[in-house]
């Protein structure tokens, strides 16, 4: 139970700061993509140095399926997790959507996923390989033998402040189904219609990045 | 009577340079919000690796007033504490007006926080927010069973960062009512009347975080 | 031969990861010069500290030529590691022509290498100075008797960023035979007629930063 | 001798990399405020893990003379550090006054330091707390008994940015001797008259920064 309320205010963390930023960065004049990338990535430092030292800060269903196959939880975590995860995205969101109203900024965008100059397999094998990337530093960084425990906080919000740099313009970067669900729905329209792609694609890079964790570098040993 | 000068002379570099980026950083043509946010994380990591080796780097009332709840230090120590964070940030906020006037600049914006789009509910509400993922963030990696204590001035400076790419057009972020009290009492006006938001919301948000770190976490054992 | 595969993965999260945000970063108006140079720096961070855990994530034929005649590897380690950083390289670049088709961008560029304001003689120093000052700083990091093996990875990533921020502007900042090589075939023209650049002063800029690295600094001691 | 040449590489890395940016990195439309910043103080992080390992990577008469006065060397080495880190700013900037001359570009300009809105009290007032905060935490996080050596560069480095984000706009920040002599050796004028400020200013700062952090925070224990 413990671990339910701390994987769901870690994904409370990663949403409301990260696509918060999105809706309150002010664009270009503002923060700029390079300031949604740091606090994407920056919003997961602080998720895995708080919370973390609970549940171990996946804070996205892709990351906790590929730990579940490669034997690191078992089912029931895994539902768990997932449960939390959604649950701390859709109240961030939430929370967004009142502040963003209370600011009298337009509501029609909440820091949603989706494409359009790529098509839906140029954005899907993006999404895919984006995914695959992010998780496999994941399961190295986090691995009991190949791992680095102490910085993989640093490292892993850095790596999605990497991800995001690469994808703003191509997707606005998900590698992670529970992030462009909540505000997807809030959303509707496009956003909705596409999601798929964003529970889809990293959940796919993370069953590859999994195999790969576990046979090439050893991830599990 | 060291710890006060260490947390007058951290405090004072978190002010001066933080505060003082905003005012002389000649905004989105200068450092832009990406440069401020940095400026006042990176102010938390030179503290935290020099002064932070006598006093542990607080800087911040609501900081100090969380690890006290916690029993971290006593009373007598809190008040020492907060009076050292108030003279550091009132001297750095003195420097700051007698360079800006050198330097020719409107002293009337000295880097007070302040907010106008979200009204009161919101400021508060949003600040409340930051300030328990800020301070549960120290809370824990500063913890002796769940910390990481090498990197924490590391982390606590980055996710200072990221909650100021956040809140910087929602309210200038503050979490800190010191950091917020000193230009307040120089400006006058609006942030005067306003700094009551960025004095009791940052210890709200603490409080919540103290209670969350020791319950959910685990940080006090 | 799973060092090939993983440092093939390395090399392909290199390039698509760095010259990928070339290509769809949007310029100055979007990730800009130091989104560019944090991308590049960064998927070094990725590829160290997941395929690392396997190859040591060279990604660059003038680090393991460094690294070989250093003697940390043999002949045929050299010739597999060069051969699986071409691969990478090229497999990305393709990725990126077909992404780039497919978001119906212009394949014309694709992050290629080249110099313009300085002439032939000004690039070929400016590389060589810029891979003499990055690989001396891998040589040192990863040494076993003078290095920091843990945070290596930030060092070296962080170190390619510094680069990149100097050089953008001169030669795009290559210090890497790989990572110049594959666009500027997909992309000919000048690119291809200068990319012997692109290949010799890395490896002249290795070569010394192996001589001093051995002799004044004691790397393999 | 090592130390010499040492010391000398690693001012070179600094003071090329560091004004290099600024010289070559195309203003706002570039690298910006921040990649300036950034270019500093990742240019330390190259130093202190390369030639670091022999010398320490002073870089900055000001550090060494604050280093002597605590008795962490003793006054011939003091002057080897002096000579080496003058020999490595002249030569950095001989080096980007042929590049920048090859490139075409105005040689009027090498990145010195200077000021123009603040007086010369402010300027040298700034200078002195500025290179007072800067020293203080090198000397902190360098010390056998408070410091943390594995990051120690890391946090030098990102404390250099820090302060180049607050001081750009007001005196080009120097706080170090040697950055600054250079330059204005080669552009005369303004910058070589008012040098004197970025020569006495650190050092007086730093001389400061000794006092405290062997009285304060027993730095030297």
């Amino acid at each position: 139970m413990k671990k339910f309320f701390a994987e769901a205010i870690g994904t409370f963390i990663l949403v409301f700061v990260g696509t918060g930023t999105v809706v309150f960065g002010n664009g270009v004049e503002g923060v700029g993509h390079l300031g949604i990338a740091l606090a994407f990535g920056l919003s997961i430092v602080a998720a895995a140095y708080s919370i973390g030292a609970v549940s171990g800060a996946h804070l996205n269903p892709a990351v906790s399926i590929a730990m579940f196959v490669n034997k690191r939880m078992d089912g029931k975590e895994l539902a768990t997790y997932i449960a939390a995860q959604l649950a701390g995205a859709f109240l961030a969101t939430a929370t967004l959507f009142f502040l963003a109203s209370n600011a009298g900024l337009d509501t029609a965008s909440l820091g949603e996923n989706g494409f359009s100059t790529v098509n839906v397999a140029g954005a899907f094998i993006f999404e895919a390989i984006a995914s695959f990337i992010f998780i496999l530093t994941i399961l190295t960084v986090t691995s009991e033998s190949k791992g680095n425990g102490k910085i993989a906080g640093l490292v892993i919000g850095l790596t999605l402040t990497l991800m995001i740099l690469l994808g703003l313009n191509v997707t606005g970067l998900s590698v992670n189904p529970a992030r462009s669900l909540a505000p997807a729905v809030f959303v509707g329209g496009q956003a909705l219609s596409q999601v798929w792609v964003f529970v889809f694609a990293p959940i796919l890079g993370g069953l590859l990045a999994a195999l790969v964790g576990k046979n090439l570098i050893g991830t599990e040993e």
